[in-house]
């Protein structure tokens, strides 16, 4: 398994070193090449994500990222330089968001029941392309556009992949998020999309739920999801509601895919850079070592995979929650605990 | 005082008449003239909005919306051509949200704390606005498209109101939501017309949020915000969460602002029609007559609206929450409270 590996900023490096602990300890034979991008890369030399190393990146099994930015570079360069270009140059149309509540972790509801949902983002369309501008700049005549571009294409892979999860699932059921009493074009090649495809799937159960209705459920009633398919900036905004619900993002993993597997996929912590504990050893390496099974599961390793997660999940059910968090000792836990 | 009365679809009717009773038991002197718009009148002669009916309501002081909405209606045609096609004629760019978590009221979080604050939310730009459509539909090839559309003179005039209420309240905090690391071209007008507009608001603090964090504060630490400024489909979004936190969609009310004062400005509960409870005398009114506190408030009637807001305070503090809602008697207690 060959693996590149972006510690990026912040605690970035702290927890992909923790990952990666884990990560041999259930898979010995891993290679991992590291690449040096992000907010202190782009400072000393202005670089991004130069071609030869997209190309190098291309030629791995799989990319492991621990997390980008800074606060000293102004908004948009690292997302829309380095991380967004990853996903559109890379095809990860998959954007895909776990969102558990492992026994022994306190949800911030104070019901929350059972909360075990799968979250299929699209990735490579909608708001997030970069289609828009601004005219006449710093007047009073000043106009700014986004446009969020849906494709057949685009939609059509993201939804097949979200049904083809439901039906390996116990619950057998898909809620599509959208807003299509209001964003009604793109609204309905969405809803229509998920109509089409579902005829495959009879198995499947389909729901809908408009994007506002969906994120009071999030607060109200999160176990009535099972897997959730949405477009790309729904999907940021109702992941992290999902993390937040299920113990914050400092246990969200995710996975960007290409679920054709033409170019190498990637994982990373749903969390930032957090500069402000970065260097402390404090930061919680868990949402790492998760992103690290899901990258197991997509390399077609699903028994370490389950390893990985059943180390996580037995350390959550036996930690002290009021004991702080020490970066490398839950790494060394994990790490024992998959291998063992 | 001549006020406009669309009570709707579904529950709405009911709803209405319990608001119209609190607001007859505070201002004797009100006007109501009934306007039948909605599903049924759409069923019945395809009529959402006529241009007469438009120019008669324009004659008014106000408006009061009970809700619109039926399920034997495709989506989109009520919301494009009657409720937004309503906030778009009446140029209602600021639409309203206070959301405050009552003494007696239940929130889903576990540790909700102190949560009081004020949404402003743009209500006639964004996303909202109509702008797209679909090219070679129902082929591969289609693609579908959304346009946010945002112009120096919307987004001022709304965070210049938005100021206004920071600088009134006693936290003087107002927080941007937004998501200006991707979405640049609309996110840094946004982000420029708040610091420019800040100048002349020297006491209020202000703050920035990326809309997928914002999310999360709404379930972890909601009582951090104050006064929330944000465009018409994030704003859609996070003041159905405030509502959320703050104990549901049946407390939640909204006045869609036309604060310049040229059309009459129109207030409505935020919840649907709920046709499932329509006609059972369960509906709860609350959320209409906290939209008829606004009413008055916002017709320089400030000492009712507070007697109003009070009667509710009062009631929901007393209320005993495993006891059924009937609406015409949580409407008889709240007149009775309000005009005593
Ligand atoms: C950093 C940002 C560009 C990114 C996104 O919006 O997708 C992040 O919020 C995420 O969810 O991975
Ligand atoms: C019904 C719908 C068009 C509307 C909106 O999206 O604004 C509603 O959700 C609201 O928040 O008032």
């Amino acid at each position: 398994m060959r693996l590149a590996v972006i510690p990026g900023d912040g605690i970035g490096p702290e927890v992909v070193a923790e990952g990666l602990k884990v990560l041999r300890a259930v898979a010995p034979d891993v290679e991992t090449t590291p690449y040096d991008l992000g907010a202190s890369r782009w400072q000393r030399t202005g670089e991004l994500l130069p071609e030869p190393v997209l190309d190098e990146l291309r030629g791995h099994d799989a990319i492991l990222l621990g997390a980008i930015g800074d606060p000293s570079v102004p908004p948009g360069i690292l997302e829309r330089g380095l991380l967004l270009r990853l996903r559109f140059e890379l095809d990860h149309h998959v954007n895909l968001r776990p969102a558990r509540l492992f026994d022994g972790v306190a949800s911030p509801l104070a019901d929350p029941g059972r909360i075990d949902m799968l979250c299929v983002r699209e990735g490579t369309e909608g708001p997030y392309v970069g289609n828009g501008g601004v005219l006449r700049r710093d007047t009073p005549q000043e106009v700014a556009t986004e446009v969020s571009l849906n494709t057949a294409f685009g939609v059509e892979r993201v939804v097949r992949y979200a049904f083809e999860r439901a039906l390996a699932r116990p619950r057998r059921h898909l809620t599509l998020i959208h807003k299509t009493n209001v964003l009604t074009h793109a609204g309905s090649l969405w809803s229509r999309t998920v109509e089409e495809v579902s005829a495959e799937f009879p198995e499947v159960a389909v729901a809908y739920q408009h994007v506002d209705a969906a994120s009071m459920f999030f607060v109200t009633d999160p176990g009535r999801f099972d897997v959730l398919v949405t477009d790309n900036l729904f999907g940021d905004i109702v992941t992290d509601l999902a993390a937040a619900v299920t113990g914050g993002i400092g246990l969200a993993a995710s996975g960007n895919l290409d679920a054709s597997g033409t170019n190498p996929s990637m994982f990373e912590p749903v969390h930032g850079s957090a500069p402000d504990i970065a260097g402390t050893g404090v930061a919680d390496p868990t949402a790492t070592v998760l992103s690290v099974a899901l990258l197991l599961d997509h390399l077609g390793r699903g028994d370490h995979a389950r390893k990985v997660d059943a180390a996580v999940a037995f350390d959550l059910s036996t930690r002290d929650p009021r004991a702080p968090v020490r970066t490398a000792e839950v790494g060394d836990r994990l790490a024992a605990l998959a291998g063992g």
